[in-house]
């Protein structure tokens, strides 16, 4: 057992979840026990495949890699192909993996290690819907207070949806993995549209990483660069918000954000809600708080620990 | 027929509805052809004895005061006496009011007055939930095509809800008449949370209209003191929101605020985000932009304008 | 004021409808002080139309015929020309009416009627959806206690729907309405499926009809004779259900029927059970009864009786 | 590998539940694979504990048993101790049981050995809430086309709800592991309440199990005279409805029962009809067909064959 924090990343990669899943290989003070794929930005034979890729990037085929739900627990499954292009990794070279796919199913591999660790010492990182925690905590319901924190991407409040005007993606797209996850008594660290959207990858800051005089550098700039490209069809000149990432820079540094404790749940009935994250920021409807909800980020500040991370890295 | 401007006001009020009628009936270029009083707020009977009195304040007994909706279309009336006080204008002396209120429903008004005057010439102004407006449009929806414009206030996107952590309140009261009237056809901008938290009526704002000379300046004062009262306990040190003035605002200044045309749309079917208005402010439902959505607005100048209409009120 | 029930008939005529209003005008217990007519089985320039055309063919122009609700609350409406025809009344020979439509609107009727009449003597018979009654409840809340009696033909419980798997069609066309009926405290009696497919028209009680001397049995023959072709098309050789004429002989000969005191609500939120009559048959839920609801029926009774009704008819 | 049919049934004993599994170990043509617990009538570590009595009951300490989801996916769990008892088997003398539970995960057990066993060869007897069978299917989406058929009891159309007005408790209790269930593509046989309702458990049947000269025989005559205790108290003296030993009958001989092959959905957002089972009886809503819907049965034949089966136990 080392001095490092032992995460589990929960992802559909996704360019922005590669920078985060290389960011978190490269920082020193984390224990990347494993990969678990989901489906999401891209179908899951994507997703894990991506994953194994990513690993490849970052020299470290040595990190196990599952794969776990191809479809959300009740809804049909919507994809982000319009932003992440076919591959889920568009815009960059992409190799066959050679590390292999591990068999377990990504579910039970969170079950496992949660039990076999010591509790409070494990924190899960969902970049992707959240499926695999989903089941993970239904199947063993005595994870749920071993947990020592879940960090992850998605919601919304200030900003509305991205995927419908109400609903961000990652919630929208397994809306009941989610209430399942909000409602599980750990604690919660949420990195919604609020923050990301003020996390920019703006043409310098995508520098910073181009920059590094590593391969890794190049591969995250290549990222951020095919993002960048849809975001400002979309949103106009003012950069992409990059989402995935800001979950590993939480890890290494919190001071970067700031937030309230408050109470989130997710609207799984209206009609032209599904999937809202509803955040009770004033405190006005008597449930009690269950998450740290993120709406400010030190973006330059951000971004430079990006690079960080990305530098120790092949 | 003048060159006015012809208006009818629907109100429940409230201080902030109080502020607004005594604006638009010191407005030179307003014709205020009648006040329809809905419940909301507080109750019907208050908030009908409330327009009469406030018509007296402005020394105008000949604007025909009349009653509609007691309660919502179909949820039970939820009030905001927490907020306006027992009376609705608590924090300002109430007379009992002279002038009698017609015997005619709000709605039949609505419905006579649009049918008989020309076509596209009358402006509903909208400062409570919107039942009678909805009464209206289905008794008789002949009249949709003969609206000016409803210029109304309610709704939030950026802001979150302020009776539930997802609702505004003139919405949520009463989200089918919403629904009616955001689907009826006509012109309709929409006054949220989003431009009235940017309307604060600060110490020197409500100084303003403290230091006009006449009884009407006085009393608008008062309303929005008692207003301060109760948003600063909730928001802290910010000054309090001014709502319902901004509808008056900008029928006589529009370049006061700025904002986008929009889909809006109420959410009937959820548990936590009944009566949310959903703003499709990036456009991605596919469904047509039916509202004019303000979300800016000079503070300044929309204070000063209130002074200017107030000024010439006895 | 006679000694007869006085009655309003809210209606859709359709062919059910017509049998329905022939029979009341040729009962001499009843009064039949106004038809109103709403959109529903087609729409509302088809219905008021056949509403006149019945009060002819019954010799009765001197009963005054309003037009109601175009479409319903908050859906948009959903008519059943499949089974009616075009028309609504297809299959019968029709003339242009002579009689003048009045120009009060249905709601407007209802409210004035139930104000001038004693309270407790006025009964709303309804007959297709609930739109114009909820308009008149909902403008005119003082009129509920004045109602005698609303009996009306809608809803299902063992039955299951005919417009939808759960839903029976005159509730779902418009089950926000019918939602402010149910829950509006006058004494409610319900002719559901549960008991209109109870009341089958072979070929011999038609016959019964047929028989009479008088082009008014003649008339409602062709009626139920087109019922019956949609109908066995359907259920297969069982006969056709008779629905609305159940209401008026409710009326005459309660004791021809057998039923329940529950409470009865409509599902306004499920998607796949829209407009669904929750019946509490067992009173399980804690909700008070409001419904008197009938399952039961003497079928040759009932169509003795009809044809008695259509007997005294030119 | 035996001639006999391989299935596993999946409990929540249930006096009705325990007659159901004796039934099935009585019967010589099912093998049972093993016994899955789920929460439901009472807590899974009740009905954990009393599947294992069950097992000692009929001799067969060998039947592995297996505990799995304490709670439904998404809802809180509602349990049926005002009909079971505290116990869930109030009403028999109970021992403390000696055979083991086993360690794996109900839903694990599921996966295994329908992918271990021959495709199309393993049937799965759900008498409970279908918590275990959704998160196997979820788990594990690959064994839904290796299923033989389902074969349940729960949801209800003509006889409306037993919790709730419109919706029967097994249904009702993990509404959305039902949808997961029935949209799972195996095929599905159902034993709703329609047919149950016809299976009572008069006097004479009940005498027709006492009279078995072995003590299984007597244990199911104490059961099912406990749940007639309540039922008459709520139903009058009609018998108390056999619920869980019709999904056994219909495995040895299915010509004693009578359905129909129709669409059956959950409805999962309406307010009150969560959980209610909308059959589409009459094929009118386009959506395919996935369930035998059963709605007659021989209840002689029914309880004879019961008797027959519990004959062979010691």
């Amino acid at each position: 057992m080392s001095d490092k924090r032992a995460i589990i990343i929960d992802t559909d990669p996704g360019q922005d979840d590669a920078v985060a899943i290389l960011a978190a290989l490269g920082a020193p003070q984390l224990d990347v026990l494993g990969i678990t794929a989901v489906a999401g930005n891209v179908a899951l034979a994507q997703t894990e495949r991506n994953a194994r890729i990513i690993c490849e990037w970052a020299g470290r085929p040595d990190v196990p890699v599952y794969a776990g739900a191809a479809a959300p627990l009740l809804r049909p499954l919507v994809t982000a192909e319009h932003v992440h292009g076919k591959t889920g990794l568009d815009g960059v070279p992409l190799h066959q993996p050679e590390m292999p796919l591990q068999a377990e199913h990504a579910a039970d591999f969170i079950v496992t290690t949660l039990r076999e660790r010591p509790a409070g010492t494990v924190t899960l990182c969902a970049l992707g819907p959240l499926t695999n925690l989903a089941l993970a905590l239904r199947m063993a319901p005595d994870i749920a207070p071993r947990i020592r924190e879940i960090v992850l991407m998605g919601g919304s409040y200030f900003e509305g949806g991205n995927i419908t005007p109400a609903a961000e993606f990652n919630i929208y797209v397994d809306p009941h993995a989610a209430d399942i996850v909000l409602r599980c008594g750990a604690p919660i660290v949420m990195m919604p549209l609020d923050v990301t959207h003020k996390a920019r990858s703006s043409a310098a800051r995508i520098g910073w990483l181009r920059a590094l005089p590593n391969r890794a550098g190049n591969l995250a700039a290549d990222c951020l660069t095919t993002l960048e490209r849809y975001d400002v069809q979309r949103y106009g000149e003012f950069g992409s918000p990059l989402h995935d990432p800001t979950v590993i820079a939480y890890l290494l540094q919190p001071q970067l954000f700031g937030g309230r404790q408050v109470n989130v749940s997710v609207e799984l009935a209206g009609e032209l809600t599904l999937g809202a994250t509803v955040i009770d920021w004033w405190g006005i409807s008597g449930r009690a708080a269950n998450v740290h909800y993120l709406t400010e980020v030190d973006a330059d500040g951000f971004f430079r620990l990006l690079a960080d991370c990305l530098s120790t890295l092949p």
